[in-house]
């Protein structure tokens, strides 16, 4: 039977939003692998709307859900209408998106908290050791999500790794092919842009995720 | 030596921009391949905004070139400052806003003019006999480029079919895992979403259309 995988979006796009080819590569493995897959985002206004041409912050407001939906070609809901009963598994991409929508790691670093929407999803599929793959800087809320002494990896820049130790959690250093798995917790973490020079770099860590995590559930 | 590939995006979101995944996914077998890739969009405002969570027209305006930096990461430029001599082939993913933003086909149907930026680059290639690589509905601008006779599809849609054969091209019916190429003007296209019903099949034909391009080049 396929496993039913919930992915959880944070925008549209690397600097305010989801990470879209980390996205997309995601989507298209857990297809590849026969998944079902759902996505979801909270339905709250994105931190930022920056300019991907120049840089710089847009004076607009966008809507992280509505935003989020042109990844997923509207096929999308709010994160609060997730059940973790509904799943085998969570995976959640990354992209500043994550760490200004999803949580506020962007600005408060090792102060930072989640979304109280995802976190409360997280936290279910944690307690019910369903397996989660965070992607890229999204394992910043690990020890939000699992608590003191989860393994994870953002790859090798040491703040990051920094602000993770803070906050109790074990940062393990990864190459961008690779994977690290807190086999505990079955939390499985890959760096993807957070080293990735090239969309095909970012691929084989992700594709490396989703099949673990795929095994996992 | 790698081949060099123009990709011209068309915003970023399937309703009003270049179809995400189709747009990633060219992409990733670029890379996978070793072509060496510069996106361009026109540096024009959108004609639609949608939001892609209910489908609704949202008063808002966005910029075709800005939104599409989204998929490239910021790495594009406007497609006035493309030459055709630096490349050798050029590929346009789909998406409604190949059909709103490079050209009018999705309110003028078979009256549709081309973007005049984007028509200039692509008749360049076109006279050079460099291959050119038309993604979903992109293939509708066939006509406009190459003139009559031209050969290349759109899937089977009854109506845009009919829409490219009263433009003077010749419309080649398609699975979505297939391509349709013009030999003697080395165009290549492939129906992706026009067809497909998930992500993979999109893949499939798109993964073919790529390494046909870079043969050709």
């Amino acid at each position: 039977m396929s496993k039913r995988v919930a992915v959880i979006l944070s925008g549209c796009g690397v600097y305010d939003g989801a990470e879209i080819h980390e996205s997309v590569l995601t989507l298209l493995r857990l297809d590849q692998q026969g998944a079902q897959v759902q996505c979801f985002a909270p339905n709250v206004e994105q931190m930022h709307v920056i300019n991907h041409l120049n840089g710089e912050e847009m004076p607009e407001k966008r809507n992280t859900l509505v935003e989020a939906a042109r990844i997923a070609r509207g096929e999308i809901k709010d994160v609060r209408e997730a059940r973790m009963e509904d799943f085998d598994a969570l995976i959640v991409p990354g992209g500043f998106g994550s760490a200004k929508n999803l949580c506020d790691f962007a600005i408060k670093g090792a102060d930072c908290s989640v979304q109280p929407d995802v976190l409360q999803l997280a936290q279910a599929f944690a307690d019910a050791r369903k397996p989660i793959g965070l992607i890229c800087i999204s394992p910043a809320m690990s020890a939000r999500i699992f608590g003191e002494g989860v393994e994870c990896t953002i790859g090798h820049d040491a703040d990051t790794a920094a602000a993770i130790e803070k906050m109790g959690g074990v940062h393990k250093p990864c190459d961008v092919d690779g994977i690290v798995e807190d086999t505990n917790r079955k939390l499985v973490t890959t760096p993807a842009y957070m080293l990735a020079k090239s969309i095909s770099e970012a691929a084989s860590g992700i594709t490396k995720l989703v099949d673990r995590v795929l095994e996992l559930a």
